[in-house]
């Protein structure tokens, strides 16, 4: 089973990597940019076959390791087996 | 328009942060993980309605910096307005 998570800065909080980002992409002299965020993106390929149980582990995982609870949201998909 | 972008290691290309998070996770206690790879996930708010147009010109910019071709792949979608 795929689990695939989705780490992303909460509204409102700063990000300097997409602002950096951001600045980039004009210099390269691409226009029409209005806002960059960057975020992480994870899979995990998970032994077993309990897509719930597989769920709640990944979430989990999320809220002890993979995203800082305080100012990140996650977002967790179980590809089907 | 938003743009979402999701930037993986290419298959083969080994990848050390996952390694690291595979081994964090299974010294916090978790089992049956089998691997982890991880990945960027880059959102752009772009202005104008030309979705043609809009995925190009972020493919370019994957192509010209968000991305490196030789070890990483990327995946564009574009939300409708």
């Amino acid at each position: 089973m795929k689990a695939r998570i989705h780490v992303t800065f909460k509204a409102g909080v700063h990000d300097p990597q997409g602002k950096a980002i951001a600045n980039a992409l004009q210099g390269l002299g691409f226009s029409g940019i209005d806002a960059v965020r960057q975020g992480k993106y994870i899979e995990i390929d998970l032994a077993g076959s309990d897509r719930a149980a597989a769920e709640r582990s990944v979430k989990d995982m999320c809220a002890k390791l993979l995203a800082n609870p305080v100012i990140e949201n996650y977002r967790v998909d179980i590809d089907a087996p």
